[in-house]
């Protein structure tokens, strides 16, 4: 446990939920815009996707932090594996974490990765795991992760 | 593409395909406890997690290579993420490489790595990652990965 976990809590009317349907109109391709490139996503596309989330939920929970005017303000992905080693155990993956630029500094970002351990657990993951760059890596460790190892790439 | 690529294949009557249900009792296992702890895992807990593997093959993407009897040698997945990052895009990760102690030399981990790479690609990934120790950054660069980023992990 990190010494800031007992503290954490979203400031006053900030909602951490799942995503849904109708965040497509309401800042979540915009929110992510901060971490990469998003492209151009049309309603129907989003939709689809959605869909395959949903369709799929023991495995794919994206969720969302909103801010009062319910505006969603942070991003964050959490993806089950059904895995067969460790007794048929199962291993969170933590992706797609991204804050609104304007809403930075208010640990939403801690909020979220922390959301997201939480429920990984309460799916009976015996671990989390995600990339990072090598800058981010102090922000991980408050977030209660440590250095595990390297991530390789290849690109098509 | 790494200059040992054109001529990368298996050793004769070795075969690459998905994992099969029989597998159970075809040194699956065996050759996954080369890579980490396995447990005790009993046919029906194997049957309900390939009936979830195969329910979600979209996603699950379980693989081996057998000898030229038929054993199961090498293992791998391919787990296909369906992002909505990158225009709706696609990714690729590798999980659970392992070969048979008495085995191993024979480039079948490369094969493997390379063939589960063009599977990704096939899918329309854009990109296909996997996180390893340090010690295994060579390996992985000779399948045609590159460093790409830290794993951070919390263990419950």
């Amino acid at each position: 446990m990190t010494q800031d976990e007992p503290s954490l809590t979203l400031p006053p009317n900030y909602t951490f939920r799942k995503l849904k349907l109708t965040d497509y109109s309401n800042n979540y391709l915009e929110t992510l815009r901060v971490l990469t490139t998003v492209g151009n996503i049309e309603e129907h596309s989003f939709a689809n996707l959605f869909r395959i989330w949903e369709e799929n939920s023991n495995i794919y929970q994206p969720h969302v932090i909103t801010n009062p005017e319910g505006v969603v303000v942070a991003t964050g992905m959490l993806l089950v594996e059904a895995k067969l080693i460790h007794e048929c155990g199962k291993v969170g993956h933590i992706e797609d974490i991204s804050v609104a630029i304007d809403e930075q500094g208010k640990k939403l970002g801690n909020y979220m990765v922390k959301s997201l351990s939480t429920l990984a657990k309460s799916y009976g993951c015996y671990k989390v795991i995600l990339d990072c760059s090598p800058h981010n890596v102090g922000f991980y460790e408050k977030c209660g992760f440590k250095n595990d190892g390297v991530e390789m790439v290849q690109r098509f």
